[in-house]
């Protein structure tokens, strides 16, 4: 089975860390493919956009849908998500969706520790999205900048740890995740040193869409979730298009 | 003051239903202009599509937002609006969040009534965005399919006032919003036939953006609703990209 | 049209600030009126002297609903509203529930601030009343007292700006809202010292009172914000005794 | 000890309902003494009237405080509760608090079934005050007309065991409050006509109160619940502007 | 009538102090009547063994349940209760669940306060399983060793005493609970040095425990808090076999 | 990698099913082991029931937690899950959990669809424990009664799908979960049936322990999940004993 992991950053060196990432708890028998947004941004952290990298994650899934059986949008707060679970058939899953229902499974409480200055209120509002916010323990962010997103990951690895030690002495958090998809593969490397299980959102997505391959849930035909309805429009990229026209 | 009334639908005719509603509340010195997407699909009504539509909004800001004193996204699930909130100085208003929130002031619990088949699960995912959650009584939604969307008010009028009775009577609605852009106009046309206060979501946004535009609020310059820093980007409008990397 | 600021605190000075503060952002059209609470008590500030400020409230309202077209009810935890809002025709707005509507359209969460010490779990519940929780960010209060209801805003300016700081760079506030009728006109004042958009609860509760009369709701005639249907009552002063036994 | 069932309506009829309903269930040593207001309306059914009702009881409160160890807020909504919490020394228990808490010791859920038609906004306002939603089932009523105060009990008999029947079988109802005050009483005469435990709320009250007395806790002298600090009034009835300005 | 003080916990003088404490609150004609789990372990602190002492709590309720009114479940989190409330047709009450619902009618929000170190997550947990969060203004514990359950109580009582003050002080806690079987007893020796009211656990539950006998609530017939139907069971003790099976 | 099937009800039959079920979705080297209760009820369908085999769950863990890479809790409310997660060292997965986080990467909300007539109250407090209430869109059950726990799944077959559909149409479920270990493996049976997504729990629960075996978490060390303290007991079976007083 394939397994797309679709960067919707123009970053490819982050897609690259993720796929890395990614491949060692893969199961026998997965492919992961990957692509790297064509336009956009080199990396969303902002509301803003995320709306934009949302519809681009569309766009990249109307082209690519066809060749794999599940699709990771692997950024943070999942853009273009829940659009993409109406409009393809394939399983769609998102990273921080799948890091939290996943933590939810290795304690009560789980905290979100990122490297991002403060996100505070953007990442509260991913949180309320999945309504797990009773499943959150806090969200703790490092205060401090950092050279560039391809070193954040070296540069913060020991303010990340006692973050995420103060998140578990401080907030009683059960779990800790270890967000934003420049992280990948940290949580494998600081494992021991911090006191509780951690998850890496990158592994935990590869994870959940290999589950529901193997789960064949069918595609809704009624409800929101449904293929939406035939529907012209215009200025839309050709794949994308054809999607929403139903011509593919 | 000037106000802009954003639909990020395609179809012109229903910016025009849009601005015919709104223009009667209006105050003394309130001009409203109105932009159609130019792009897009002709009426949106999928998370898919509000994903697409939201980014399209922003484009479509990026392009007006130095000619107008407050903006409206006037389409159901306000598509794009906390990007807006975000990236643009101007306040920046939601015609579902300014419904919902002017009709907390009617009462204590409102109805949404549409004329919409089907799409309770998105509606229930619209008001939990604005976590206003306690305050709904009910999503109803009228069970079966129109001509089309310049005359599903008239084609459905009778079904709405009915549907808002049933709510009023077995939801124990206080308030009831009638929600989808083809609607505007509608509350006023049938005020006396429902029981309770009835909320048009474009009348009431532009009600607030007069409102905000008056308070006159600083842009935020720290946390997650301040403009984000200057970034880079490719592939996007040149308005959107100059917006983006502050060179507008 | 003219607008009710209501104070249900028996201390005209009060009043006096408070037009004054809603008086710049007043529309073109909006006479402003004012009443100050014939009895009761200088500052209500426990929820005992809200219940019968509320009362109060409830009689003043009763002597004057036929003069105005909306009425404010300006002072802390909006006593008496939700009683006016079924025994009145016209709409009536509470100052701290226009605040925190108003302030969710600035930003996903708001901070409370103001000066009066160890008021906590009653903050807590009028922003629970309001079924606002999940949108507020915290409640911090100056934690020290203050020589006089009058001068309070003079003295603890820079506490409070203060504060507001704090809760932004540590709560993740989006928004603030000076809370606290003497702190009325403060907000506009401290503006550019914090670092995003404030709310003045008295400028907002205006503002909202001029929305609903634009927007012209009729009054429920069923449910729970019906006028209650006539009915005797004794002891209580004629014009609330009239209004409830429907002579008036 | 003594018990104080304060019934803050004007309908002495309905006390002594209260009274005799109590007395069945009081503990060796309880002394029942009861106070009917003097001023307000006959049966408190609106928002309007238990703000009104809810002040008076403050009043009867502050005359008869002195002479009882414990006293009972007996009026659906429980009128005046916080404020009396705050303001006297002796613990004040509210009947529909009362009737909520002990449900919960005898099920995960409750449903409330009364005989007031069209209350069901303000009822659910109720219950989120205590912030039971979660354990509330539903709220049902009776939803016709009656002859009076004193004969609804009698008239609606069967209809409301029927009600409570039917929120058993279609809300999952674990257990079931009888409320407001005219139905005191009711609740052990068809304690075998209802498949689940009824609740009867001046009986749960009147045990709550010998409860707090005999766990004796004291008054808070600090926090919201402490005794505010002396204040001037003016216009109230002597004995609640002596216990205000701190001369009781 | 006779209430039974359960301790699901092996510890004979954890037994023996609970029963001393609730004594002195006992009304008139109230016997105390204790059980000591014969097997299991000597304190239950962690949901292991609230598990394990849950099922215990059963088997002994199975014995002795046709002897007492009432009883008491008497180890923090309530362990076996909800499934006592089932399967045995008196009052069943827990200790925590009583302490929790008694401090609603003394404040708005309780604070848990404990000598346990680290174990904020299962006392949410708790606190969630009764669905009063928005009651509860925070858990504090002190986070440090102790000699003995006997002997905590004493060696922390100024350690506890100073948490209490703190969650009024910081958490805006209305009432403090200080919970643990250990500490049955302190709240009443240092009722006096904690600001706001404080409940004892096992005082709380006796008293609710004659309330309900008092209240004398039938027997769901329906529901999930029927008697399940007969069942044939194996391995397990005999009484709790024959109650089970409907043979007792 | 070894996964233990852990039927905490005596009946072998319904662990075949579960196993029969489960096996065509396991991944290359997954190996099934399955272990049914030595004691306790045939199946369990009260809390109480839960209660005791929650404890038995944990006795027969102690016995063959070496010997495999996770143990799923196969039983509908997942009876001893917590205390099992803090007290072994292997990943525990619940079968509802299982399925309820599996079902929200299907859909925004989902239904439990069940055989057991009037279960709903005590169902509702199984998706309260997980803190998913907001993804649930409602609890149907069949109401009628059925030959035997082996038949019942061709029993209700037809049934079930109507209530499914009438959870879809009615509900705005997006996902529905047949519930209840009986039906294991119904749901790829029934498909295409149902307009949504089914989730079949054994098979969800199963791809989330291979998932949390991949994954590789490390045993908290601190906070509530780790490893309790070494602790006598008494009276408990040897390998459970042994586990808690650390011997094993």
């Amino acid at each position: 089975m394939r397994v797309l992991i679709l960067n919707p950053n123009t970053t490819s060196s982050v897609t690259d860390l993720l796929v890395r990432a990614a491949e060692p708890v893969a199961a026998q028998g997965t492919d992961i493919v990957s692509a790297t947004a064509p336009r956009g941004v080199p990396y969303i952290s902002t509301r803003a956009e995320a709306q934009i990298g949302g519809a681009i994650a569309l766009e990249m899934l109307a082209e690519r849908h066809r060749e794999v059986d599940a699709a990771i949008i692997a950024a943070f707060g999942d853009p273009g998500l829940h659009g993409a679970r109406e409009l393809f058939d394939i399983p769609v899953i998102g990273m921080s969706e799948a890091a939290m229902l996943t933590a939810c499974m290795l304690g009560q409480r789980f905290s979100i520790v990122t490297f991002a200055a403060s996100l505070g209120s953007w990442y509260q509002d991913c949180v309320d999205a999945n309504r797990l916010q009773a499943r959150c323990a806090g969200i703790r962010s490092v205060g401090r900048s950092f050279s560039s997103i391809d070193t954040v990951q070296n540069e913060m690895e020991d303010a990340l740890v006692a973050l995420a030690e103060q998140a578990v002495a401080e907030d009683d958090a059960d779990v800790v995740i270890l967000a934003g998809a420049p992280l990948a593969g940290l949580a494998s490397k600081v494992r021991d040193r911090i006191s509780v299980p951690v998850v890496d959102p990158i592994r935990a997505a590869l994870k959940q869409a290999e589950a529901l391959i193997a789960l064949d849930p069918r595609k809704a035909t009624v409800g929101t979730f449904r293929r939406p309805a035939a529907k012209a429009s215009n200025g839309l990229p050709d794949p994308l298009a054809n999607r929403i026209g139903w011509r593919d």
